[in-house]
């Protein structure tokens, strides 16, 4: 029998309504405001090196993307990140086009060497590349690697002792201490629309916000979501519609749903 | 019987389709373009300050929201400001996030300072700050203030010599001539998604480039906009269908709806 | 008969799913990117001097969008620009605002002759200020032209040597060796809600990654993505609606409907 239940997450998500800081990209900076709060919690987009600290130390966690990043961003992540440390509040970092470009390796090599980084999230190009892989992403969209990727999620975990997550068809979250959740949740739909690799880094930092266990609270949080997208596909798989139903489909998540229907091993 | 009468105002905004410039968040950037937009006017965002006054010039209103602020975007802002001020046009101050972190109040206190605001509007927490109360804003998220609303909104708007407007339930809208508007329309569902109070803001300063008792334009505003989120909500409170219906019924607002239900007092 | 296929462009898009590199603006970077989505390519949207360059050489195509334009931001367009160049993959320049500020002019100006564009596309009064007129854009709304459309943007291809889009009711589209098309598809409502502009210069640049004939790219381009609007005005005229459903009736275009529908003379 499995040692958590997924929907007493998501409830403590809902009562606990934490504060989540992101530092993100122009693109999906919306959907990842949106989903937080379609969760119950409270979302705050802030960037300017003078308050970012500020702001983290009124929060329960950290979410950075470095989707369109500059070298200000990053220091402001940087600023932001080192708060976070200090109150010892998760910080996950989404490594979205890591792999694209020597840049994006860069600033994410810095991240994870200046600052306490708990969860680095990616598709499989981003998380191979920073696990020392010599792939191309394809500008933010995933490439196949050939590699095992549970070994690569081991080994960046282990050499950067924090939990990593690859999402993909199944999602592989693996720790520094040999735990390893698989999430088989999750619809193709999710692939054919923008934004929705930026809101799972986001859910991620909401549930790791209210759980200290980050390896489950990325797998609990990764599942309810993907439980959601499973529903919204079932009423549409029209890109628009799908995309406005996947917030509908999250704030409606109930307990009959989520326990029928998770599929984390 | 009152003296103003709302849907005359709205079919004056679909007349004269006002130029309306944003200098705003990058979160919800688009959503304050198009509520402008499907309200019949013509939103423009330009941020940089070689073009800043310029723009302000073209338009009708300037609305300033400090979301997402950087000081090169507040320097931004006091250039338009200065524009606006010169021309004569109506400046709209949301004070996003205000009572968050010192950077924002000071930045708030620096642009109230420096250029002539002349409706500053904020959820509870964000005016009181303002007002010089002791209050911490939850990110952008409103926190309870002890002290009476209107009192505080009334001292404001006396010492900066503006019209103050308090969103909440009841929007509280004050000036410095002891005119005091109430608005009881809107709905639960404009709490439960991100974008409704920065795109309030941007709904005000619409109705305020066709209308110079601007206490007065701030309400009618409000009410318009609320209006059309409570027929949003009576064909759903999914929050992602709910956002799309918003903005369908401030299209479709007609005389008969907002005659019938206009709750300003 | 016509000695091109519409819709086998739009097949090559979905089979050779290329990656088209933006440097846009703010307010509509999302639609940009999930436009290019629907249509089955790949966006991107990276802005930083430091890593433009090679994310261009990635890249099918690069879109600049001066919506928000800062000088730094002009700056990253000009490396990304050069690269694009060097590779020889083509470069389509959206004038959003050209006519409105002078500052939005002259960094027009300096991209046109500091780089090679291929494709300039803007609005009625957006390419005119581009090619001498002196007319006035009302922020990024189009303000109606007295000379003829077809000279000015016959002017432009020449002077500029490049492919020029006037949108609108009817599209024109003319290079530098007087070829000239004319799109007639498209509604009405795509002229009510914020994003469908810049949408459009996103969809030449994700055509024109796949056709060399860039003319023709743009025409087919344009004229595949209006036929989605038409259907989706078929459906509803409720902006909010109409926006997503705009982005479901790219997702499903078929042989039959663009076969049907198209009207490029």
């Amino acid at each position: 029998m499995k040692d958590f239940n997924v929907y007493s997450h998501l409830e403590r998500v809902r009562t606990e309504k934490p504060l989540v800081h992101h530092i993100t990209n122009w693109v999906t900076i919306y959907d990842c405001a949106n989903i937080v709060k379609v969760f119950g919690a409270s979302p705050v987009m802030a960037h300017a090196k003078e308050e970012v600290a500020d702001m983290t130390s009124l929060a329960s966690a950290l979410v950075l993307n470095i989707g369109t990043l500059t070298t200000d961003i990053i220091e402001a992540m940087k600023c932001a990140g080192v708060a976070a440390n200090k109150k010892g509040i998760p910080v996950v970092l989404d490594a979205c086009g890591a792999g694209a470009t020597p840049f994006r390796d860069e600033k994410c090599f810095e991240l994870l060497d200046q600052i306490k980084i708990d969860i680095v999230k990616g598709n499989t190009s981003e998380i191979a590349r920073l696990a020392g892989e010599a792939v191309q992403t394809k500008g933010v969209d995933a490439v196949e690697v050939e590699k095992n990727l549970i070994h690569i999620a081991q080994e960046l975990a282990f050499s950067r002792n924090c939990v990593v997550v690859i999402t993909g068809k199944e999602d592989i979250i693996a720790d520094n201490k040999n735990v390893l959740y698989k999430v088989n949740n999750g619809h193709e739909m999710m692939a054919r629309i923008v934004g929705t690799g930026c809101m799972a880094a986001s859910v991620i930092g909401t549930f790791a916000a209210v759980e200290s266990n980050l390896a489950l609270a990325a797998a609990v949080g990764l599942c309810c979501y993907e439980i959601a997208a499973e529903r919204a596909a079932e009423e549409t798989c029209a890109p628009g519609a799908f995309k406005e139903r996947l917030f509908d489909c999250v704030y409606s998540l109930d307990k009959d749903v989520v326990e029928k229907r998770e599929r984390i091993s």
